[in-house]
């Protein structure tokens, strides 16, 4: 029922919902943002150059905002929070350059992917080289256990891309094969990000268990949303950057649920596009028009809302304040952007 | 002089130089071995294999030999050492598998690439999840100044390789830059791999930094060797594997000083075989006859003696002992398996 309504709130007031995370953690983000800018920094031009592209980029560092909200929660912020921060933002930038390279995407972020401009070489190892200076910001809080939460995420984020690219054009994937790719790749970093978060603010055991279910949960609706996005949303609307992860042979969840229902031909229609880098239009809308048959989007679209919930009532387990309002509407947020 | 001794002496007794080495270390390698099993293990199952084709194939495990025999030297072994070994280990392997794909190599270690296999994607990621096993690893020791060590060399040694990288077939590139390009991309791995071993035996300030010097001068050695050995050793023979470093574009010493002295004409002969990985043999060959011609693979080796000479000196600061002199043989079969 909440759901229902989040959903339906959603179109009326969108922005809002990130609005207030991101004057919350203003002060914080600029430290962190000079935090990136300095160690992104190298006498090797190709390094600062490959990396400034991704980070000027923009996008909008959700996940770094989520630790400096996060460690705001419990109120004693030990300067940890912003290395925090810039190493989670540095992770997933490395994330970046090398999901180009495996998925050989031109564009990233509106712009060309830096593999296409600097070539897949010099992707691969500015990624080693953010991914570096990552462990080091990490090794400089001299906190173990939070570098214990960042470096096991970090194997297991490049397990969950392996398991995906074995999968990948793999007709048999089914729903929870999906669920442990996304809960990997994606949900993996969310939760490192609140976890070591709360951890730089002070939080006492439950509250950190309580950070960490919130960012898995909420990671794993990010993610889902992502996936129905690449269909157009919970409308599957043909647009310009929809079906790249099927013409990838990224099998995600609104085509493995589609597969389940699909008849002999539909299921043609599919393949003909699954892992078809150069399939049309077309042959991309005759697809849409199967998944809007059965209503996969709709039905991810529900998984996703039941993420968010759980995110939201992770929250229940610490005391309320204006900064947990602030993380409370961040789910919202995430899964408005499909419809 | 010292120096002309010691590579008289190699032909007669190679072997017995790594032989100490092996032996000394043996126990130690073995639980290092298992611990690299254990954490290459994942149930995606692309993750064991191919971290599994890359250690099967063995290659001499120097690095962590080199990490053990320095905790040794100090007596005070605490456990870290067997960690830090297969961290470092780790971390080459993962510079392997992304070097692969940077170099667009078909072989290593007498074997197809992984790449060639499993593809450019899974080598990247398989990577990346060896690089966070390696950090994890790190954080296990709860040893934050080695973690210090080893994260700085990550960082540094990523940044090495695109240094390298931009300098690919490009003539102007100076010996001071390819100084540069070796001592990130290999020495900071020799060094920290010695440094980390000797912090784990109990070293005190004074023989932890004589250790790091030892390790940075012999991985000089190393690379110095390694890059004659891709023109066929000190004597510039032509053999089934030599020439791929100038094929792939490579700027390594041998070549950077021909061209210092090179006419016209030989630059041109240098140039039609620099970055054309389908340059025949006749053509590299000739550039063969001109790196004799002006004695570069000798001048090359010299300087290989040079760094092996102080990586021994370094050690004069440690009290004498059956384990130093251990170390102090390495050096010379670095060199030696280029004549």
């Amino acid at each position: 029922m909440a759901v229902d309504n989040l959903a339906r709130n959603a179109d009326s007031d969108v922005s809002a919902t990130i609005d207030h995370l991101i004057s919350a953690t203003q002060s914080g983000m600029e430290a962190v943002n000079r935090l990136i800018l300095s160690r992104s920094d190298s006498p090797v031009d190709m390094v600062p150059e490959i990396a400034n592209h991704l980070i000027d980029a923009g996008g909008k560092r959700l996940r770094p905002m989520l630790t400096l909200a996060s460690a705001a929660l419990f109120g004693g912020a030990n300067g940890n929070e912003i290395r925090f921060a810039a190493a989670v933002e540095f992770m997933h930038n490395a994330t970046l350059l090398h999901d180009d390279v495996v998925d050989e995407s031109d564009m990233r972020r509106g712009r060309p992917a830096a593999r296409t401009i600097w070539g897949n070489q010099a992707s691969v190892l500015v990624g080693d080289f953010l991914l570096g200076q990552a462990f080091l910001m990490m090794v400089e809080s001299r906190d173990l256990d939070a570098l214990g939460v960042l470096s096991r995420a970090a194997a297991v984020i490049a397990e969950g891309e392996v398991f995906q690219l074995a999968k990948a054009g793999d007709l048999s994937t089914t729903p929870e094969d999906y669920t442990k790719i996304i809960h990997a790749k994606t949900a993996t970093l969310f939760e490192a990000a609140t976890e070591v978060g709360a951890m730089a603010g002070g939080a006492d055991a439950l509250a950190r268990k309580a950070l960490a279910a919130y960012g898995c949960e909420l990671g794993m609706a990010f993610q889902l949303v992502d996936d129905v996005l690449d269909y157009g949303g919970a409308g599957g609307v043909l647009g310009k950057n929809t079906g790249d992860d099927l013409r990838e042979g990224k099998m995600t969840l609104p085509v493995i649920l589609a597969l389940e229902s699909a008849t002999g031909d539909e299921r043609k229609t599919i393949e003909a596009v699954l892992g078809k880098p150069d399939a049309g239009q077309d042959a991309f809308e005759a697809v849409l028009a199967i998944l809007n048959r059965y209503g996969t989007l709709k039905q991810t679209m529900a998984k996703a809302e039941h993420h968010a919930e759980a995110a939201r009532a992770a929250l229940s387990d610490v005391a309320p304040s204006l900064e947990r309002d602030i993380l409370f509407d961040v789910p919202e947020f995430c899964t408005s952007r499909a419809y």
